[in-house]
């Protein structure tokens, strides 16, 4: 099984794709995507969108595994990371991939086993299930590739429950 | 010049087209597009798009319009919407139109000149402006009407100011 995991932003989108075979993972890419303040914002949702489009046709991805938002500091910075969110969301949907959304606590659950590990930890679990040196940089490819583990382990844990 | 306004929505999304020329405002189309709730939201974005995306080409649009969010109320809600707004402005832009963005003052303003006049008082100025014998039903079309008004005073105003 091939994940794509999003971390959703406006001026910076983590991403990482890895392959889940026979309970282990194998990191295939990851990376951001990046936008510009000073460009209108048509543009940076387009620029966004056709990224991940390229992306997406890049590798045989399974499924895509994206953040939910989470919104208790800036409203109005979540509203622009929610417009970039539909457009990222919207790319999956016109390439057919099956969407699957995780809240930041999941996350960390999915990946650590832990709802209060904090981001290092996250990071940490991480760089060794994925087998890695170092952890991944920046923290949004990192933040990413969290997202694609914890889909794996959740479809895992679905699979197991409907044996 | 013709200008689509876009009132944004996740159910329900407001649009209406309309020919400016010599002072004098032409209603080509208005309506709505829907999406039904029990829908997985990336279809409902996929639908919000792929229609859009055929109103879009199926007039010789030169602008779109877009009210920006109001969210002083419930934030998920606007979170909700703002991922819907995401996708029709990448429409737009991947449409290569202009996108002109107000803000509900804005839109008051510029179609009754008042930015304290309320729903009913400026729904029959875009009735009298488009001379229409009812206010266009329902009020999401009526607002994206208003939208795509607001638009063509503010060109005006800009071109006499350019002049």
């Amino acid at each position: 099984m091939i994940v794509l995991g999003i971390d959703p932003g406006i001026a910076i989108v983590g991403y990482g794709i890895i392959e889940y075979k026979s309970n282990s993972f194998k990191v295939l890419d990851y990376g951001t995507i990046q936008t510009k303040a000073k460009i209108p914002y048509p543009e940076r949702l387009e620029h966004l969108y056709k990224e991940l489009d390229k992306l997406i046709s890049s590798y045989d991805i399974d499924s895509i595994s994206i953040e939910e938002l989470f919104f208790n500091k800036n409203v109005k910075t979540a509203i622009e990371v929610a417009h970039a969110r539909g457009v990222l969301v919207l790319c999956g949907q016109l390439n057919k991939k099956k969407i699957y959304e995780y809240t930041p606590l999941q996350v960390k659950q999915g990946v650590s086993g832990y709802g209060k590990a904090d981001k290092k930890q996250v990071q940490e679990m991480v760089r060794l299930l994925l087998g890695l040196k170092s952890v991944p940089k920046p923290d949004d490819a990192a933040d990413a590739l969290a997202v694609a583990i914890c889909h794996c382990h959740s479809a895992k844990h679905r699979e197991l429950f409907r044996a």
